[in-house]
């Protein structure tokens, strides 16, 4: 029997990824989720006592996932430091065609809390983003930029403004255009302009 | 009697700006705007037929403020152009620090509204962002840079991500590092660096 509490909290949490992520946590209710996880709502709040612990673990779930894809993304890439960066955003470009994407869930999450600012799930997306920032950083760092923190800042900047400007126009060639602004960034730094 | 439309038409826009801006579109009920605005949620839906249409006049409401208040913050500073387009996100960052303040309205709706990308507050939000980007670009046309609106693309990017980044980690400091960044894109475009 205790086999089954890890499946039941995946179950839960693949629906909780699918409608918060496809519809906005505000939209979704708890019952919701149980219905498409197939539990109750009294199994659901065993595993998750309110709908804000569902929301933050809907998000800590992405965490790793997201970070190893942009690593990977990275990693693949020939070329230089600057391409490997551009590649970050190409392959964003390339996923946000996809109907069912639907922009950044930590960025989404912080914009519809805007009016909780210590919400835990604000948290989770804040740690996220500084090990994306830090990660950066650390690859700036083994390739002897100079400033590699500020660097890290600017392209983390330019990736946010990349995932929201896109939830507002719909238009891939905005991404692009930031992975662009991205890669100029990096040949300044590596004094290649 | 006449004159009383225009004033009841306001007091439900500044409801809606108010509890909108300061709590989310999907958090805010038509009811609650109503009580706030004082007024009967009949008289609400004789100036605005559904709450999509209410959602949408708050940011037509916003639209030229904006755009005016960034053309302020510009054109009030000494400088060069990277100078003025610094002050613009050192203004922002000033204003983030205020409590009142949750980043973009325009941002946060499309946000909101991810899985409804044909929603005609968001056709609103993108026209404000794509005037906001042209009046960049009229500025860089005028000091005769070379590509302006592409320059003008990757500040709204940087902007853009200025105002969402900050929603998620609560510091002010990411703006001012947004305007270092768009300072360094407008003098490497003015080939001052």
């Amino acid at each position: 029997m205790k086999q089954d509490i890890p499946t039941t909290k995946d179950r839960i949490l693949n629906a909780a990824n699918s409608l918060f992520y496809g519809e906005g946590i505000r939209a979704v209710s708890v019952d919701a989720i149980a219905e498409k996880a197939g539990i109750t709502k009294r199994t659901l709040y065993y595993h998750f006592k309110s709908k804000d612990e569902l929301v933050t673990g809907y998000l800590a779930s992405r965490d790793q996932p997201n970070l190893k894809i942009f690593a990977k993304w990275f990693e693949e890439t020939e070329g230089d430091l600057s391409d490997k960066i551009e590649a970050i955003f190409i392959n964003l470009a390339k996923n946000s065609r996809h109907p069912k994407w639907k922009g950044c869930g930590f960025l989404r999450t912080a914009a519809e809390l805007a009016n909780m600012p210590g919400h835990p799930a604000i948290k989770i997306g804040a740690a996220h983003k500084k090990k994306f920032e830090a990660w950066l950083a650390e690859q700036f760092t083994e390739t002897s930029i100079k400033h590699p923190n500020q660097l890290a800042r600017h392209i983390i900047l330019i990736m946010d403004g990349a995932f929201s400007t896109m939830l507002i126009h719909r238009d891939p060639s905005y991404i692009e255009a930031a992975g662009d602004a991205a890669k100029n960034m990096v040949l300044a730094a590596l004094n290649k302009t």
